[in-house]
């Protein structure tokens, strides 16, 4: 992991996330899927997600996601790169990001 | 309890309640002060929470809590009474709002 790596997007400390922003972020379908893509696919180019929306709004989403500690973005050559931040996240809110994404779409097929 | 007790306002039903109104509902300290005060110290009027907020600031939290099927409101005399759906929104989420409730202020010191 070259040295600077995370330094073109600005993340918070995950001991200054707070519980709002986390119960903000994952009240929302898409920025749900998105966590879960990452969770099961591993990490994937912001480009790659196939969601059918803007960009515009994949970046508003991305950066909800970001604030809440949920996700990191990186730069990898012209890509940028996402992946979870779940285990740290988890560590401060035991739990809680697994109980809603359960409770959330229990009925999906898969993925 | 008198026929059409709740009729002067709205409330959903739980089955239509989705959990994103419930995360954006908790997603705020105000809104789960007064759920917590109505778990820990029973039904009470409107006008006895003493929050020091705005009457219309107050208004917007009980309907943001009422779209979430996590309050009922319902009117006793002259004054608007508050109590929980707890057990009804359990059943749909269950876990969901102990969990945010016991992971958003931990240490707080009583009520």
């Amino acid at each position: 992991m070259p040295l600077g790596r995370w330094k073109s997007v600005e993340h918070p400390d995950i001991a200054n996330v707070q519980i709002d922003e986390v119960l903000h972020a994952l009240a929302d379908p898409t920025r749900r899927r998105i966590v879960r893509m990452l969770i099961e696919e591993g990490d994937r180019p912001c480009g790659t997600f196939g969601l059918g929306i803007a960009p515009s709004t994949l970046s508003h989403h991305f950066k909800a996601l970001r604030n809440a500690g949920l996700i990191r973005q990186f730069d990898s050559g012209r890509q940028r790169m996402n992946t979870t931040r779940l285990v740290e996240l988890d560590a401060k809110f035991p739990g809680l990001v697994d109980s809603i994404l359960s409770l959330a779409e229990p009925e999906r097929p898969n993925g």
